[in-house]
């Protein structure tokens, strides 16, 4: 099948992009936007390597290794500032760049 | 939930992305490979349209109908492409492009 | 030569792009940071599709020509908004967006 | 002025990514086609890294300095591959790699 062997990292990155820009919109509806600032900023970089880190593996790059360390770092940075913040989106994102720096670290 | 009322087409959106960055990759490594050109070239527009709609997606975008307009477009050109060719890669792509037309169209 | 033909696009869609994520983090610098919030939604939607469509023309895709009238429907709604307000990285954006939009329809 | 810092960078970031978009759709063209895979794998992973790389200086993002790095070590690899060929457009990417990377590192 297609993908078998990066299926599961995949799937890791795809849901953290997901919750990571979820988290990001969802910041700036919160009432203390000005406190989620390095939260939104963490975000986007997550979302972005996340996407790409993903298509790498698609592809079968041979480039995929330092793809997923570099994502594998970026994840710990969003997932930390995530996780200092009660709202539930930050939660679930702190989980889910968790989950995908595992992934990536497995993978790599 | 987060996502929840575009969770299915964001799922879409990945797949499909995917499905074409794996499909461009193998299409390269096919004996035919000059008649998979345009195969190719479609699966990287395809990947890269799916790839921004599900952050517009997830982002609760204003924009997200335009984005949704779009990607549908250009999966129902890479779809039609993927459709004429009897490779594995090509006909998953094909199913995957021809699925998140779809999922684009009833979430527009 | 390369990419003559989209030269000067392509050097729009960079600098619009530019212009948005810098206006995007600057805007979260700002001490009426809630009132920004659509300005900073709006410059994430358009500095990913002016990505997209740089590469898109990039490579000579057939896609071309919708990829362009998405980015210039995109650049129109972020420019508008990014003029409403006084900020100079509002401002500069606004202007890109502008001449971004126009490249994109003469180019379509 | 907006983005002065990182100016210069983003701009070489740019322009390697509009260079590898351009070279991995041209190799498609080439009669030699087979012997270009290498070439339009490594075009797709540099083009990436450099957009999302300038996207990040763009933000001013505290993760500059490892995107950075990355994309360093991609674009040697891409540029090192281009670097083999003798067509136009890999050799205009080939510079475009070189120049980037040293940017990259510069920057970092």
């Amino acid at each position: 099948m297609h993908n078998s062997k990066y299926q599961n990292v995949i799937q890791a990155l795809d849901a953290c992009a997901a919750a990571c820009n979820h988290c990001a919109a969802a910041c700036l509806n919160e009432e203390d936007v000005k406190m989620m600032k390095r939260c939104i900023m963490l975000d986007m970089d997550c979302a972005a390597i996340c996407k790409e880190t993903a298509a790498a593996l698609a592809r079968g790059s041979e480039m995929a290794t330092i793809f997923l360390q570099t994502c594998a770092a970026i994840c710990d940075a969003c997932g930390e500032e995530c996780g200092k913040h009660e709202h539930d989106h930050c939660k679930a994102c702190a989980e889910a760049c968790r989950r995908c720096a595992e992934a990536c670290r497995s993978a790599a």
